[in-house]
């Protein structure tokens, strides 16, 4: 991708806040460490280092949850089943038999928050869908519950076992089959990182539909399964609409061989869609067509200041109708989140002033000069309209990277200060900002705020995908405090209910939110979800005591 | 939208071939009549005028197709029953007990190309999401088939009543529900026309993401029950993608309560998705919820002609880099379904010369300077590449629709000349031309096609959306013979199964395409698909002896 320097001496009302190399290189650092790929190596290596580590097993966090007795316990011939189709080595990691592998078996049985653990201990890597076959129908013939794995990057505990489930990890099954340079279309297993394929298909002038922080380590087959929505839906749109087929192995050993490569083909009921968000408890996904748009050319960003909701709704507006088909993300940040990233990295702010809001706008296009001049003539246009306060643009791609810093890095700051409540939602645009505002009300009228050390919750902070109405509620706390969970639950789920919200926009339900779906889909769907569960995994093998 | 006069005094080389508007007028003209809109009106009239016209009933086209005894005949009391429900007046179209209203159903018995023609006594329709869940509880229970039927404009056969089958007609419910201008999310009743619903979301600056030739007649309950795709997919992608929210009603009455207003929700199964496509076979959508975009400012179109359908191919590579995100359709015409255009209508041909490909190449954006320069760089380009050997450009809007004249004209002109076999379908990119060289081969050994009447065939043709790899080869017949047919089945269906393409790329199954479904899905995915037939429908009243 080439990044050209523009607006040169455009934009005298913008704040010049001068995005040194210095400060920059330090904010590529952080970027570098706070996403959950880079988060997920340092857990790796923690977990491996003390496997009797610190965290809860997730039984202990969740007493609720037991174990389901239909699941028969793993036994020395299962294992030895397993070697025969897997062809032992580095393909099974078994703590079934051998108590040294507890160690290597810890990285899979936790996740990169530390916040889930499980009792796990035998881990499968099979190298093609005919051994996920094999697997899947002798678990679903001997009861053997099991959780898929891929990059075990998520957020809600849908990768992680709860009990003894055996671990199916895809890591190896990680080949790209097919790319068709005319058309786009990428066919490829389900275990190839996201990064690894976007580099591959970028050498190819293309790019994956899909990016988020954890591309480093995530599987696109895990991203498929969850759904995954991240920084440029806007742009490209969703995977419902962008992955074109898949290949899954159902719990009987059935392959849904749905591999389609065409762009259109209305034959039958698109099954290939239950999988996408399915979260592995239906099947596992083997493999995926997806359609690759064209790798763009140019791309700028732009860092505004603004003050009040109300003018960040307007500004997204504008930069709807001026950048049109080249808006590839429109962010919003509020200043208590960025007043924490400044806290924790010590970055020097991108504008000079303080602002109640903060968008990011990026165009990602196939022109420079014109997306350059859309972008000038959208800022000009909200500046003399007083719709944005300041804003400074970036002029290479150093400053690209800082400026995104600013959003990205939210996560990891917020997550410095000690325990973070978080909460992925979807709420229609008008009333977006609201629940962060009500909830923080609702927090210090309980006394829980301030600034001292009494008070559990530092400050509570907004922020996220505007061009898809999906904000991130974080609830920053010093310590967590049962009383803080009080205040915020069912409180957080019943405003989102009352305004047709989602409680999971992009993070999926997994295990934290299993219990709160009713809050997000009517009786009737939960019981046609159930259905569906039922018709495919009828013994409930398939990613136990979560999802629906 | 506005059209502006662009490349005033560009492109030397480009033949100005001089769509007078006299010329431009007649094309648009033929355009109106040609479209299944314009037709399916047509038939209504020829319909209502005579229903005892001479449209074979398709249970003697197809002799093997027998009434499905398990359903019960429509009785007195059943009719009380729908007249109670439906407050009676036109909601109800009543032949059980009123042989003088045959006349009135006929249209409903019917399809605009003439070719299926039911036994249907009674059409219902209903006004809201309510009415039809009694009137489906009420039918399941007592084993009552019926057919739902939007706008009635589908090519396979899907929404007419092949015995006694109820039509359950949408045009009733036709309100916008909902729209938010700021995220540009729409909710309709399934009943909306295409184009009215278009025009609503054109005064307020939104596009419908799908656009095709029935739009004057089609409903959007239709399109997503078909997942149609239309003229704009490469721009705005799927139905899968595009639509957020389907509120359907199953047999047994239950509401699917999914009419989700967010663009990012991951709760659950995305059990809309089996409604897209669907065809009426497990519910009837009531209303969808739709993520609609930025109608473009701008709108250019081109026409090329090539020496081979390889430079065909190079040409859209190039489009693709050139114009990116602001490509909005790459057609493919032959030269032999230009020349019966010609025939037809006898119209000036857009360039001087013939050559044996054509492609339309159209763009759609936000800025009309940044496009001309775009599209005056792609066609700098493949003309220097000698990849084009001539093209003309659009100057205003008549122009444009003169351009999409020769393109959208096709279906009706090779219509004029007799009978047509048309196939739609999917094949990739490479070798998707070659099904058309194939078949007039094949026709050609057999000794049926000729200049002559005692030859069928006048010509094999083929055009389509070189975008979505999807191709229209219709083979223009004098007269229908059962010569014909036994040369294109299964040969037709056999080379597309060897090439891993789709034997129905956007027209769907319905009657047509039943038993042919093995040809482009695995006997695994039939199997499946049978099975959420069966979970959704076990009585098998919704759209019966159809699809699967």
């Amino acid at each position: 991708m080439a990044f050209r320097p523009r607006f040169p001496a455009a934009f005298g009302q913008f704040a010049r806040s001068g995005l040194a190399l210095g400060r920059s290189a330090a904010v590529r650092q952080s970027l570098k460490t706070h996403a959950p790929c880079g988060v997920y190596s340092h857990q790796l290596r923690t977990l491996r280092q003390s496997s009797k580590c610190s965290v809860k097993y997730t039984s202990e966090t969740y007493p609720e949850l037991k174990r389901d007795e239909r699941f028969s316990r793993i036994s020395e011939e299962h294992v030895d089943y397993f070697k025969k189709v897997l062809g032992g080595g580095s393909a099974v990691i078994d703590g079934v038999t051998n108590d040294a592998a507890a160690d290597d078996i810890a990285p899979f049985n936790g996740d990169w928050m530390r916040k889930y653990r499980g009792h796990c201990k035998l881990v499968l890597k099979p190298s093609s869908t005919e051994e996920v076959s094999k697997i899947l129908k002798y678990c679903n013939e001997n009861m053997l519950a099991v959780v898929p794995q891929g990059g075990n990057t998520g957020l809600v505990g849908g990768s992680v076992p709860v009990f003894d489930e055996i671990v199916i990890n895809m890591s190896r099954m990680n080949k790209i089959r097919d790319f068709d340079d005319v058309s786009g279309i990428l066919v490829a297993d389900a275990g190839c990182i996201l990064e690894t394929t976007d580099h591959f298909l970028a050498e190819r002038g293309y790019i994956f539909p899909l990016d988020l922080g954890a591309k480093g380590s995530c599987h696109i087959g895990g991203n498929v399964s969850t759904n995954a929505g991240g920084l440029r839906l806007l742009r490209y749109g969703s995977l419902h609409g962008n992955v074109l087929g898949v290949e899954a192995v159902l719990p009987d050993g059935t392959v849904v061989d749905d591999l389609c490569k065409l762009r259109k083909n209305n034959t039958g009921y698109d099954l290939k869609q239950l999988f996408i968000g399915g979260e592995g408890t239906i099947g596992i996904v083997t493999g995926i067509s997806i359609q690759c748009p064209q790798r763009p050319k140019a791309v700028n960003v732009a860092f505004l200041g603004l003050d009040s909701y109300e003018k960040a709704q307007q500004a997204f507006r504008q930069a709807k109708s001026h950048l049109s088909e080249i808006l590839s993300a429109f962010e919003l940040m509020d200043e208590a989140s960025q007043a924490i990233v400044h806290r924790v990295t010590q970055n020097k702010r991108p504008l000079e002033s303080a602002y109640p809001f903060y968008c990011l706008v990026e165009t990602s296009g196939s022109n420079a000069d014109h997306d350059s001049e859309k972008l000038q003539a959208f800022l000009e246009d909200v500046m003399e309209k007083g719709v944005v306060a300041d804003g400074t643009l970036a002029q290479d791609e150093t400053q690209i990277r800082a400026l995104w810093g600013w959003r990205e890095g939210i996560t990891e700051a917020v997550g410095h200060l000690g325990g973070v409540y978080k909460y992925d939602v979807s709420i229609p645009l008008k009333d977006m900002y609201r629940i962060v505002e009500d909830t923080k009300a609702r927090v210090q009228e309980a006394g829980l705020m301030g600034d001292t050390d009494e008070h559990p919750v530092v400050d509570v902070v907004g922020y996220g995908h505007m061009g898809d109405a999906n904000i991130h509620l974080n609830v920053a706390t010093r310590y967590y405090d049962p009383r803080v969970e009080k205040v915020l639950e069912p409180f957080v789920y019943e405003w989102i209910a009352g305004r047709q919200g989602s409680i999971s926009a992009e993070h999926g339900l997994g295990l934290a939110k299993k219990k709160y779906v009713g809050y997000s889909r009517s009786d009737n769907m939960v019981g046609l979800m159930k259905q569906i569960k039922q018709l495919y995994d009828p013994n409930g093998i398939m990613n136990p005591y979560k999802y629906i």
